[in-house]
């Protein structure tokens, strides 16, 4: 059965698409396995996803120029690095359009497979062509597709110019100015000051020649008009040195991704051409009239929702892929690792500890749990992308919207967030060797780190989901409607205040191995919390606190849990069912239905002071019982451990970490990789320093 | 008042010791403060200590080479700067023998200014001075002390070489060799094998000419008689060049500590002179002979307990300074940063929002604890040496060192865990600005992550302490001992188990603001995860595990939180009784009040499911009470956030971030770094490789 599942991806010839991994100490633990590997990895990606991905990981390892030289780089030789590396991913040009259209996922399956090899490289690439180059296309119209061609020929090399240095989370307070001139029909966009300068843009450090710049538009007798996308050229293509009138720079190391040129810009009275607005959401005549076909401000918050969802919906899949990472390299290492041993002869792997189990395969699991999640999520995304590009202008394509910016504005922190607790964790869990730099860890940590507060601060995020549920309420409450949406998340809802009434019912550990238990909890966790934001709200308001204030001090106790709680129950239900379907092999039925259940109970159990002051749990078992159904999971899971590692990793050339390779080899390979560095076991350049010039103790001491 | 208290420190005089803040943004926030934070110094410090610390941080300011220079540096060049850095620190000699005695926490003092300054620079010169010297000095004897004058006019340079490969935390399990050859008198330092080489060891990568090395001593015939520490020579002191037999390296980049020249080395049957064996718990005669005084295994492991404390002690200190350091950059920046307002004209300090105040300043009250905290721990440490050094034998000495060694291997993990979390929610309070690496939250993270695994993993470190409590239970049911301590700290535990009868009487928020509520539920605590982990334990037993087996299925929900609960009490304590002592200045009362209350009922609140578990909590009223006085301590302390912070912030130039400056000049502050940066300007050295050889998108398909 299993040879018969794998004959489409070349099983027996030369290059299979999922190739035996190479024996050595790691291969007993992947022989304990209850399933078989490449079965898993069938079901997980689908064969069209595996052979993809192959195709990307192939080309990379196969291609000097993205070779890993060993030790670090100066930040700018990593810079250039980084930028050739970009080019010949236009050469080898991984996604055509029509492929896209086949299977969309694919995107996201590009993204995550240059984020595995290196995320300075996959943000530079992204942030060119699909934020600048989808700015460009959503933003304005017809008279600007003229860049779209020279963004894919590299005539021009863009960025997205949003944040300034003293505004990011509150855009409206942007102050970048574009007055309009009549006499020239020329638009002057103008930097008022340092404050206002634009800052933390990528790819503007170095190498953007344009930019999309967010301005203040202002129609002359100084009308505003509200904030608008400009295309603003910052370099000369011919010899990327800035344009009159723009002082742009880079603004220096920062604790990751120092491949990617992160810069500001100012802008002096720049003066661009009036067709450089980007019309679609509102435009100026040649005589200096502001139109727009946008009718109020709720509109264009609506038409806005989509392209805010997707920045977050990708950086969400982002995380997964880091916390895929981490977790590939900490329990390869783990199953490898002996330490201690019931006798001082003996020594055991790690991973035999109760305490690493529980310390990473929550992590493992989370990282199933979260990649289904974000790849479900993207999907819905299409759907509603499709929508806008049919102008669809129904109730329910609205509706879409609205919950999907629910879904991507709590399922960014939630994935970022566990993404750096987990790297985190296994950072630790590694010991010293963790924190060597080559086996990447660290890396991992630095890089993933910005995708909790990029895109909108994770905490500040959390308040639209947290709007959205109260938001259902109040309109059930005020017109009766009923409490539904098209992907059916918050359906549940509808049985609130009543399913407050329900209790915990398992008895035993054995009743919580399945995420259905947990899945119950979480229904009644979000109607408490929706209950307890809901009248804290009200509470404040009646206390006369204004709107602004009622919502903050609402934040801490009540509105962040409830949206972190919905997003971990809808996480959890859709992992549910997805395991639990018909089509499921069967070889894969019990170990996924584990991963299920320990990710549900696990992360449940950081509400268990919630469940019990709810009275949702009673008596001194009911916490007990769900500790010790995460403990017998993770002693169930620890021999599926390396298999489901086997997954999602990549190969051995984009992990690049010595302890994490797929042999287990892990001494050997360390060694190889120390041996590898310059000057290892050279002399200090400076050694005359020690040789010659002895300090004398306290000559200085005069000086205090 | 206040004038009368400064006098002493030469308020008036050109060169004050607590110098006035420079004015700017942040003078309204200062001047909101309910106290004089110079009379707050004078009191957390004395003037001693506040007149030694400027001394060092007047001197590192005040010497060209101490200056930070812009961006990064190369690896080498990192290292050469920081070996010259430490040289120059003896020459300035700032901690005399005498003065030592008079106040023994000048060392952690000094420790602890350089490492404010640079963690590099502190563990590179702790590292030869005292952690090399004082093994010679305490494993060693008289024949040995010719070494300690070459430590301090650095005819040689020192490391402590315990690791390998293979193993750290077994210690037990070193599997480097000394053979004793009698026909030369000789010891014979060799390693089997790679796995065996000595790894990680600090200033063994390019400086060190000796190290401390353990070995498993053989006499001839072939009897091991355990791990023990010998002098072996590393380098030539003329050459720096290895000494023959000797392979040395480094071992490369890490996260963080990057000055520090981590290493490694393997010995090829290098033979030393049998006077370096470190002969005070065992030596060999000339012919062969092993002799030893120490009596048995119990005995060797007491007399060892206080240096492992002492490591243990002092990683605590290092890791209050990254929380201190960490939470002045992320207040102050809060304090000026503005985003949002109740209206779009106005914005507020981010620090006023409720949410903001949750993130932050738990985390300066908990700097406040663990620093007085880990004081309070090294003065008991200093009377235990004490003790060590006058040949105490007493039962009393004897219980000293268990309780301090207890006290220090949870109070490890407890501060560099508080420190490591505090860094990243400090890091991303600050968003954007929190991750540019010239503002320090990055470097301060990655320094201090070891902290949580080295000289023990933070999770096998708590284990000593459940096993010290679980120990004085058994103690009391078998011999009927009364349960206390030389230190007090768990005399409370004689109410076991009668204190689990106890529940929680607070019915209001402001029946909270005082840290004796949080400090009675934390006793019930400790009591409740006692008996949890005893009962386990037994169970385990009784279903016929071995003692192995039994004590690793009772740590993840039973013994880890014991010992955690254990040293938050202890912490909890001791702040409390500090605070509330008669000679605490009235202006003074109120905030260091609301501090220790607000650190105790955010470390219990981590425990609320547990406290409602056992019954010490019942209804919906209990959790939020305590809740509700988090929120509202919060809230009374964010006037005083920016005066504790001045407290405890170093001056401007050893704090090195930008946006933590005291004048709070944040966004001048921020440009004038930026721009200080190599080449911010300039264009890419690479720029032909954009405008010249573009990529023709496609042209490597066919290579797929």
């Amino acid at each position: 059965m299993v040879a018969g599942a794998m004959a489409p991806l070349g099983e027996g010839s030369d290059d299979p698409v999922l190739p035996d991994l190479p024996r050595g100490p790691l291969h007993a633990a992947r022989a304990r396995a209850s399933f078989p590997w490449k079965e898993l990895a069938l079901f997980w990606e689908g064969p069209d996803m595996l052979r993809f991905k192959k195709n990307i990981f192939s080309a990379l390892e196969n291609d000097p120029l993205f070779a890993h030289p060993p030790g670090s780089l100066s930040l700018e030789k990593y810079r250039e690095l980084n930028f050739l590396r970009c080019k010949r991913v236009f050469e080898y040009d991984f996604l055509r359009v029509e492929d896209l259209l086949g299977n969309p996922l694919r995107v996201l399956a590009l993204i995550q497979c240059l984020g595995m090899y290196d995320w300075s490289l996959a943000t530079k690439f992204f942030l060119h062509t699909l934020t600048f180059g989808s700015a460009i296309y959503s933003s304005g119209s017809e008279r600007h597709f003229k860049y779209l061609p020279k963004i894919f020929n590299m005539e021009i090399f863009g960025c997205f110019a949003l944040t300034e240095v003293s505004h990011g989370s509150n855009t409206k307070a942007m102050r970048t100015t574009a007055h309009y001139d009549p006499t020239t029909e020329e638009l002057i966009i103008h930097s008022p000051d340092f404050e206002a300068a634009k800052f933390w843009v990528g790819n503007l450090g170095k190498t953007a020649t344009h930019a999309v710049v967010f301005a203040q538009l202002y129609t002359p007798g100084g009308q505003c008009h509200g904030l608008h996308p400009f295309v603003v050229q910052i370099r000369d293509p011919k010899t990327l040195l800035p344009m009159p009138g723009v002082m742009v720079g880079d603004i220096g190391r920062k604790l990751g991704q120092n491949g990617l040129d992160n810069g500001f810009a100012m802008f002096h009275k720049v003066r661009i051409p009036r067709q450089d607005l980007l019309n679609r959401s509102g435009d100026i005549t040649p005589e200096g009239t502001y139109v727009t076909h946008v009718k109020d401000a709720r509109q264009h918050f609506s038409e806005s929702l989509g392209s805010l969802s997707s920045g977050r919906v990708a950086i969400a899949g982002m995380s997964v892929v880091n916390l895929k990472l981490a977790v590939s390299i900490a329990l390869r290492f783990s199953a490898t690792r002996r330490q201690f041993g019931p006798t001082d002869e003996e020594e055991v792997p790690v991973l035999e500890y109760p305490m690493q189990q529980w310390r990473l395969l929550p992590y493992l699991a989370a990282a199933y749990a979260l990649d289904h999640f974000s790849k479900s999520l993207f999907l819905d995304l299409v759907e509603l992308q499709q929508g806008l590009l049919g102008k669809d202008r129904s109730a329910r394509q609205a509706e879409l919207g609205r919950e999907i910016h629910a879904l991507a504005s709590a399922g960014k922190p939630l994935a970022s967030w566990t993404a750096q607790r987990g790297i985190q964790e296994c950072r630790e869990a590694c010991g010293g060797h963790g924190y060597l730099a080559m086996n990447r860890l660290g890396d991992l940590r630095d890089d993933n780190d910005p995708n909790c507060t990029y895109e909108g601060d994770n905490n500040v995020l959390l308040q639209q989901t947290s709007n959205y549920l109260l938001g259902l309420l109040v309109r059930r409450d005020q017109d009766g409607a009923r409490i539904e949406s098209p992907l059916k998340t918050v359906d549940f809802l509808e049985a609130y205040p009543n399913l407050l009434g329900h209790g915990f019912e398992a008895s035993s550990p054995e009743d919580c191995l399945d995420s259905s238990v947990p899945l119950a909890a979480y229904e009644w966790l979000v109607c408490y919390l929706l209950r307890e934001s809901y009248q804290k709200l009200n509470q404040e308001k009646q206390s006369g606190s204004n709107d602004f204030e009622a919502r903050n001090n609402c934040q801490v106790y009540c509105c962040r849990p409830l949206a972190l709680a919905f997003l971990e129950l809808t996480v959890v239900r859709r992992f549910h069912e997805h395991v639990h379907q018909p089509d499921v092999p069967p070889p894969l039925r019990a170990v996924l239905g584990r991963l299920s259940a320990l990710y549900a109970l696990w992360s449940l159990n950081q509400h268990t002071a919630l469940l019990y002051r709810g009275g949702y749990f009673s008596g001194e078992q009911a916490g007990k019982t769900v500790e010790n159904a995460i403990l017998a999971l993770c002693a169930q899971l620890k021999d599926d451990a390396v298999a489901l590692v086997d997954v999602i990793a990549p190969p051995d050339s984009i992990l690049n970490s010595p302890i994490g390779r797929a042999d287990g080899e892990l001494y050997k390979n360390l060694w190889s990789a120390v041996l590898q560095q310059s000057k290892v076991l050279e002399r200090a350049s400076w050694w005359s320093e020690f040789s010659a010039n002895k300090p004398v103790l306290g000559s200085l001491k005069s000086k205090l």
